[in-house]
């Protein structure tokens, strides 16, 4: 028997494009772990009836139902009142709730102000799930065999009491049924064509798993999907058709698990115990944020130059005067130098530079709007590329930095292999 | 008369937490500047009776209802062919859509597989929209009063028919409403105290003026909203009392529209004409790539160093051995010296430097993950200045950044004001 659930998102921001949702997602991939699955969510403004109507549908459609957001202490919070009533119960103030809420101001060197007891109010016949990370308190009701639970919308609040509180207690309630996600990233070959390459294989998936195609800026996901309660005879048939798919495509494949090309990257710098440095122009320290949010970088990352100004490609990284002047800043010539040099004052075993053009302005009669030149070096050899991207800034940014992490992973594949 | 929207996503990446939907904030920004509201926002499955399910609910609840997802070239997408059913006609080939599919292939160098045909195939009864970005295109349904559009899932084709094809035949067709946000930036001011310094503002708005209070990692924003036939009489109620709060909040008002933070920077940057640099060791290019987010940074920002490994702060910006072996890579003497000499090398007015430890590893007993240095100097002055930050990495990563464009902001508006 499968379990199914619902997200409700709070929040008038949600609906005027002022916020982006992503406690939805995080929720759904903790639910599908415990193999509980997300058939629907619903996003909804800071309105009585809106959340009335969204609770009197959901309920009877659901096991469990999560609502995050509206629970702050100003006045445009309305789902805990709204809970209060709709459950049948009163707010009063919870004694544990109120002694940590005051800890956290008295932490933070803030008096407690009246209206902050709110916070410390729970609608009597709910369960409180404690928020150790902030003030407003998670609550989980029962009604008509759905379990419904209330969460703050802050992510890192919301993301402790799900972790800690939710997911010990859905575990307990919800057992026996699995749902197995298994992803292949694929670089450098389109949608279509993939589907092309694996036909038969598609049309010979037995009828429980799926496929899904996702195509991402710079690379396409493939997903198989299984779900029952056998599971190990469900992962087992799930990982005899990725194995075939990844000796179909060969070299397409990056990863057979859901991570990012940095993690990719950083796996393989490891694997071969090789450091990195980066020369940077237009993506402007983006290739290095993405390294460095990988917990445990300082292990192989040395560090950029930025050199977003011509000097600085001068100064910092010897690039030639006269090549910025006669083959251009965005130039073969000067990656190459910027890679080299970079790797020599960085003192890395690898480096990579990018200079391009991302729009919208900078371009010149012979040099479009999306043209980016990389280089990436060891101490041995030189690799040159011509990128073109066709895009807005932000996107030809992600593009190219999916580009210059794709890079690093093949210079690493084809010379350390 | 208002005007309302509902707005569908489909795909089961939405519900497994494989996709972070940004395709709904794009459309609902783009309804609120024609005066159209969205009451609700759907997400389901790439399933037929769940899109169905949510057209038969949402079609007489809307004046318009946008669909985006499924219209990929792979199996796994369904929308087409269902939205051809439910209105009751036929796919045929579009000779138009055909003619430039065939020429985005070509210019790719892909060859044109079968399977793509169906790319150009549209429901015989809708008003085709065209993507000029990519293959798949736009549709609009007109149904019971209501008006249905389908766009494809790929956000930067969606945002161009959007902006190309659909607001203006909206904007011609829902007229005399309107929607207007003022947004108030804060910094340094947690949400409970907003409220309370202005409470009796808040409690003497008029009832047609709505006040919201959005936390986000680093700042608190205040957006005013009101909406109605009279634009002028409108938006001037609102600026009065966004003046009112302005006011009272003094210096904790950081700009009077929702801008980022670094725009704010570049902003002042701007104004008083000067030049910045960065040596960033933990946040590893965020604050670097941040700014360089925005066209035209090349006009006042210089570079930044990344200085992860300590031996390039030593290298490139001269921190002495000494002082990272006693002192230590993050303590004020390290960053202060990082700043001086990364503003020298990378010639510019101001420099900021950065150094801490976001976490989860780095941790000593006198130093706890989440302690991070900054200094900040112009060729006068360098100021210095200790943070803690008590959660993630990825977080303390935010916020961190936050904390070193606000300082920016600071050092500028009191030194050069």
């Amino acid at each position: 028997m499968s379990y199914n659930s619902i997200i409700i998102t709070i929040g008038d921001e949600l609906l005027i494009g002022q916020t982006i949702d992503t406690n939805s997602a995080f929720i759904a991939q903790q639910l599908n772990k415990s193999g509980i699955q997300v058939k629907r969510r619903i996003a909804i403004g800071d309105d009585r009836n809106a959340i009335s109507d969204a609770l009197n549908e959901s309920i009877p459609n659901a096991d469990i139902v999560f609502l995050t957001g509206g629970l702050g202490p100003t006045a445009d919070d309305i789902t805990k009142p709204l809970l209060s009533e709709y459950f049948g119960g009163k707010l009063t103030v919870n004694e544990t709730v109120l002694a940590h809420v005051k800890q956290i101001f008295s932490r933070r060197n803030r008096p407690f102000l009246e209206r902050n007891l709110r916070q410390a109010e729970v609608p009597e016949n709910c369960q409180v799930l404690f928020n150790r990370l902030g003030t407003a308190p998670g609550m989980w009701f029962e009604q008509d065999n759905c379990i419904i639970i209330s969460l703050p919308g802050v992510p890192f609040e919301m993301q402790t009491i799900v972790e800690e509180e939710v997911m010990p207690r859905l575990s307990e309630r919800f057992k026996g049924y699995y749902i197995y996600h298994k992803t292949l990233m694929t670089v450098g070959i389109g949608e279509s064509f993939i589907a092309e390459k694996i036909l038969d294989i598609e049309n010979a998936l037995p009828a429980d798993i799926h496929l899904a195609y996702l195509p991402t800026p710079g690379f396409v996901k493939l997903r198989l999907t299984s779900e029952g309660s056998d599971k190990a005879k469900m992962e087992h048939e799930v990982e005899i058709r990725a194995q075939l798919i990844q000796q179909r495509l060969g070299d397409y494949i990056a990863a057979t698990e859901d991570i990012s090309l940095e993690e990719i990257v950083a796996n393989a710098l490891k694997e071969h115990r090789l450091t990195l440095s980066l020369a940077e122009s237009c993506t402007g320290g983006y290739v290095a944020n993405k390294i460095t949010n990988l917990a445990g970088s300082s292990a192989y990352f040395k560090g950029s130059i930025v050199s977003y100004a011509n000097e600085v490609k001068e100064d910092l990284l010897s690039v030639k005067h006269e090549t910025l002047m006669t083959a251009g800043a965005v130039s073969e010539a000067t990656v190459k130098q910027m890679a080299e040099k970079g790797r020599e004052v960085l003192k890395s075993d690898i480096a990579l530079s990018i200079s391009g053009i991302l729009g919208p302005g900078g371009a010149t009669d012979e040099k479009p709007v999306g043209l980016v030149w990389m280089a990436i070096c060891n101490k041995n050899i030189t690799v040159t590329k011509e990128f073109h991207f066709f895009y807005d800034r932000l996107r030809n940014k992600e593009l190219a930095s999916n580009a210059a992490l794709d890079m690093i992973r093949m210079f690493i594949a084809e010379h350390y292999a």
